[in-house]
């Protein structure tokens, strides 16, 4: 059986200006990965209503579960709950539950939960609540979207809370050799490699240190002995792999 | 008139695994910006060939002009050249000019222009080379997409050359502040302020440092006076911004 599929969507103008570099995709597909589960698409979209209800309905039919960040907190531009709503044609409001939360936190703090704050308590109907360790407000899962927060060290919260529900996938093991030739020196015996195991990914990755071309080559599976015969046979085909 | 729009496309199963960072949409994005064309949407496929054709058909119909960055190289799992192709329609074959290139470039070092490497002269009719001082290879513009090596000092070293061709819009300029107090504290007044001013974009970036919550708070429009004075109205509005 293949492994369940996965896509990420980004929301947030300051990823798309360049004034911050997202950090949450590579953790998602590190983790996913783990799990053996397959990121096979992330998309990142501005915090516009239709551009994420339309993303968020083109994922959803094609992944088996959806991962989002960011637009989830209390400020003005945060737009995401409302367009998820508007995915799923469900109607949202403030949930008692989400409420409760947010209220015996800013009790515990002394703090008011005002308006602004209130509407991190806005979940569409029939979605289940994601706990949020850092700081409270939760996110929440509805059909097979998972909307998290953008600020990093609460989204990487959000993703160790979620993922061991998932069904995952036997888990692909990978390893790597770094040859210190060009890709185009190498290409020809490791294409052939490649067309000779299909039951394995060989992936080609080409960088350049201190002016020199190298490759590294990263061999996937789920089969731990099939990877090994692979890598013995680059070392076979390549002994200066390192 | 609008600034004109842009999209990135990322062809790579090694972001997707997680193996790999990707640092050139961050790139792209910064130097998109000083040019005056808004980065609108952004996405990473994996090395499949229906995938990529897909996205850069949409992609292209949907943005002024699509940046992709991954796949051009000699190696089997390079099938970026022949995607593109398809999802124009166009022939592909070794073309004269970009064959030429390669063919002096090693001849210079002495090394053999083999059939691997022969494969970085595909080049879809109709296409024209970008130039690639780094390592030669050319890439190649088709209609409005970008077809770029995803080595980052390739990849920005053709974005560099590519950029200056393209017809901007007036460079959006942004000014931030920081507010040592969370979103919830600010985000009643300013949501009103926001609201008063539509002629510029505010936006509202959480962070927690050493267990406190701030806000970094960022306005953007291309009419610097408009800017100032909102940045203004901010400092008036919270006293204790940095």
């Amino acid at each position: 059986m293949p492994n369940p599929t996965a896509a990420m969507l980004v929301i947030g103008d300051e990823i798309l200006s360049g004034r911050t570099r997202d950090a949450n995709m590579h953790h998602l597909a590190v983790e996913l990965t783990k799990h053996g589960i397959q990121l096979t698409e992330a998309r990142v979209v501005s915090d516009n209503h239709d551009a994420i209800v339309a993303a968020v309905r083109e994922l959803s039919a094609a992944y088996d579960a959806i991962f989002t960040s960011g637009g989830i907190g209390p400020t003005h531009d945060d737009i995401t709950a409302d367009a998820i709503a508007d995915a799923f044609n469900a109607p949202i409001g403030i949930r008692a539950d989400a409420r409760a939360l947010l209220q015996a936190h800013y009790d515990r703090q002394g703090m008011e939960l005002n308006e602004a704050r209130l509407r991190m308590a806005r979940i569409p109907d029939g979605a289940a609540l994601i706990e949020n360790p850092v700081s409270i407000a939760p996110g929440f899962t509805i059909g097979n979207v998972h909307v998290m927060a953008g600020v990093p060290s609460i989204f990487q919260a959000m993703v160790a809370s979620v993922i061991p529900t998932l069904t995952g996938g036997a888990p692909v093991l990978s390893q790597s050799l770094r040859i210190p030739r060009g890709e185009g020196d190498i290409a020809g015996p490791l294409g052939a490699l490649a067309a000779a195991h299909p039951e394995v990914s060989i992936g080609s990755y080409p960088y350049i240190r201190d002016g020199a071309h190298g490759t590294n080559i990263v061999v996937r599976s789920s089969d731990p002995a099939a990877v090994d015969a692979v890598i013995i046979a680059l070392t076979v085909l390549f002994p200066e792999a390192q």
